[in-house]
């Protein structure tokens, strides 16, 4: 039997999702849980991984096994096992055919941004100062060049192994709040796929974008050009939040998200 | 010359705000790198004390010391020295005759209460979880009853020593949000002083009226007989934030809250 989870974690500990040997891994803590659960080494998919430090309100994850515990109930079996920097937010039975890896159609990361006089110890964890305060506006304006089909070759850090370098993003916004009286900018990015740090790219263009160090046409030209180095540097991982992963089904009954 | 800092700290690895032999504050800490700036022993004072585990956005200190730093520049002095879970936000010269201590005028605690499937990894450290949720109209009708001069002594814990339980509360809010697709209960509450462990019991009960386990008429009822054993449980020190204290001047030329 197949079961789905939907997981959230703190990456502040871990060195990334992706199972390491000799490393404190998600996927290595969540397979320890599933080993106990199921009296057999477990493997546990996940819709894809995040890199040491990015944190996940809305991770995919799927394993095969038997039980008699009700899926449904699996989540908390599952939660007094793991440690509380990861935790199962809905459980259910797989939908026939499910993989969360290749039926995954769209994913939303959050990437988080501040403004204060120093980094500020409420802030710090999942976020990322920036100054000086970059313009909303400016922001948005170039955000709205890189929604579509585009070639994201020049977004993608060496190394990304990916076939091909051409993705969609579906919705690419930003709001500004006020946490704890500092400005805090969420870029909110949906799109069919990503490329290896292409998210935290995004947000250090977009920011220098606003903060005035460069011009919206950088976006415009690295989709021709696709060379790297015409984008400004790849922003923190903590500031980077896995929000969402959609497959075009209501996976759980109480949807946790 | 006496100096006035606007601090933050995330209280999570602190046994509170009060120096204490044996044990890390952030009395302690700021006292710490105080020394090492002015070369000598130099207290520092607090507006008041935050419980072990409480947080700061704004709390307010002063010490007297001699330097050549402007005193604007002494915030970057300090971060230099401090660790990352407390940071100061803003330093400024003192205005004549200004005590960190008697003249606070007003204070803004808050207190972050969410509804979620599992303890959330993202959400746990400055919140706590509810279940089941508690509705907010019931929390908001409940709130506008403590708003006023009241005798608070039925919600302080044992074992406080301050001479009246008369308090004014100024403003009693309560907001609701999504974070991570959770909702989120933030009650913000402005008095002229608070009573040991008073916006934890507050919430407490607020949450305990909103969830239907007990009745708007506790607080009046707590009000005029002034037991604690009316109210219910002391909410957890994690879910409250010391946002702001005011003392009707402007301490700091860029306001860092």
């Amino acid at each position: 039997m197949r079961y789905v989870l939907q997981i959230g974690y703190d990456g502040t500990a871990f060195s990334g999702s992706q199972r390491q040997p000799g490393a404190r891994t998600v996927q290595g803590v969540v397979e320890g849980a599933a080993a106990d659960i199921f009296g057999v080494t477990t493997a546990v998919a996940f819709s894809g991984r995040t890199d040491a430090g990015v944190h996940a309100a809305g991770q995919i994850c799927h394993l095969d096994g038997q039980t008699s515990v009700p899926p449904h109930k699996l989540r908390e079996v599952f939660n007094r096992l793991l440690p509380p920097d990861v935790r199962v937010l809905a459980s259910a039975a797989a939908p026939a055919g499910f993989d969360c890896t290749r039926g995954a159609k769209k994913k939303t990361y959050c990437y988080r941004m501040y403004a204060a006089p120093a980094a500020h110890p409420l802030l710090e964890r999942y976020a990322v100062r920036v100054t000086p305060p970059p313009d909303l506006n400016a922001m948005r304006s170039a955000a709205r060049l890189t929604v579509g089909e585009h070639d994201f070759a020049a977004f993608r850090a060496s190394g990304s192994s990916a076939k091909t370098s051409v993705r969609t993003l579906y919705a690419v916004d930003i709001s500004q709040k006020s946490v704890w009286g500092m400005p805090m900018w969420e870029l909110r990015v949906t799109g069919n796929g990503f490329l290896y740090n292409m998210v935290r790219i995004l947000a250090g263009e977009l920011c220098a974008i606003g903060q005035g160090r460069a011009e919206e046409r950088s976006l415009t030209e690295a989709f021709i050009v696709k060379e790297r180095a015409l984008l400004d540097k790849t922003m923190p991982a903590r500031g980077l939040i896995l929000e969402r992963v959609d497959y075009g089904l209501l996976l759980f009954e109480e949807e946790a998200q």
